[in-house]
């Protein structure tokens, strides 16, 4: 009988090509699945919560994998962070019900978005946030934030080439606010479409910049297409935030 | 007649081999007079309020140069940003007196340390921090630090191959707080030695340790030698991090 085994972990983005298995890149995945493999003698698929693209990095990931391995929970993190490289981190192991899924039984995500907005570049935060230095009033952009809540069909803030069933989503929380030269942008819903996020920040942030007209988010939405959204904010400023099951 | 320009800049020690100029690796300064000469067209020297080693950062960095370029203090951030690395980055410029003097002008420095104290390591503090899973006592750290404040010959806390006139300073602050998982060592003096403060961390971490017994820094202080004090705490956690003239 295998142990289904849950594990949270953290990674700095700019070190990958995203999490998802690739021919010709270094993924998340693949580190894990080669640590999982040292620890375990096991070649076992490892399933993650979402795909993340390239650059964007995880404070809170989640994945699974099956194991006849009789190290315990306690124990794993450590066994598995000596094989893995120092841009990703196992924060927590936990043996689960044989039926969990990483991503199936995800019941909300959230991410957040840093955007930097200061006339000078900050060293520390590079890769790790989108600079801009026009001002931007985070209160408009959280005011305006609020027209995505809801069940909404948001065709308009995903990718081409996305190849889901349904664009409809829930977002529950989209709060926008200020620390002193950083922006944040946080949002909880029950599932994102490719780029949406990204989509999204680029969307506000062309109403703060007045290239876009305040009360525009609905007709966005409403457009279902792409083409009406603005542009796709760069991927190192976007931190996958919090899993919830 | 020149101007004298005092530039305050920040920088990402894990790309530059320090501050100092050096034959055979590429350190801040290199950099710092290379964009000087691209904006003002002048091969001029930059002189910084001390040198750091390799790998350590600077979140508050101060130094000036000698120039004839009429390009006014406003706009040469943005011009010196254009030519320098992304993993340093100019804030602001402004005209000082002929006489000023980055380095010996300079009245009191603040250090910050960055330990991070935690099972697992955080991918995002990798070269930003000491990682040392070992549950360190703050309350502990900071009350043993209080033994370094006033002026002392610190020879004990001074790295072998320092050619300085005299190991006396005075440290005016020095304190030990913990945030979650991080301790931070804020400590402020007129000055520091060669590896000062990292041999301070090195040897407090001792004292939480159990290495060493609490009160030891008096006789470590008294002894003069290197040998007495503990090890050199790693210079990713070390920042420069406040410069007052």
């Amino acid at each position: 009988m295998k142990r289904n085994v849950l594990c949270t972990l953290a990674f700095d983005g700019s070190a990958f090509h995203g999490w998802q298995r690739q021919p010709n890149a270094f993924t998340a995945q693949q580190a894990v699945e080669a640590a999982v493999l040292r620890v375990t003698g096991e070649n076992t698929p490892v399933v993650g919560c979402s795909r993340t693209d390239a650059g964007v990095h995880a404070r809170m990931f989640c994945c699974h994998f099956r194991t006849q391995s009789a190290v315990p929970c306690a124990k794993l993190p450590a066994a598995l962070n000596f094989y893995l490289p120092d841009a990703l981190s196992v924060q927590c192991c936990e043996d689960v019900p044989d039926a969990f899924h990483a991503r199936y039984d995800c019941k909300e995500k959230t991410y957040r978005y840093h955007l930097r907005n200061s006339r000078t570049r900050d060293p520390f935060l590079l890769r790790r946030a989108w600079f801009e230095g026009a001002p931007m009033d985070a209160a408009l952009l959280h005011a305006q934030a609020q027209d995505f809540l809801g069940t909404h069909d948001f065709s308009s803030f995903c990718a081409a080439g996305a190849d889901t069933k349904t664009a409809v989503r829930t977002v529950r929380r989209f709060e926008v606010t200020r620390e002193s030269d950083d922006v944040f942008f946080t949002v909880a819903a029950d599932g994102f479409l490719y780029n949406m996020v990204r989509i999204m920040v680029g969307t506000l942030t062309d109403i703060a910049k007045g290239k876009r007209p305040p009360g525009c988010i609905p007709g966005v939405l409403a457009a279902k297409n792409r083409a009406a959204a603005g542009l796709t904010a760069p991927a190192a400023g976007l931190f996958l935030w919090a899993i919830n099951y």
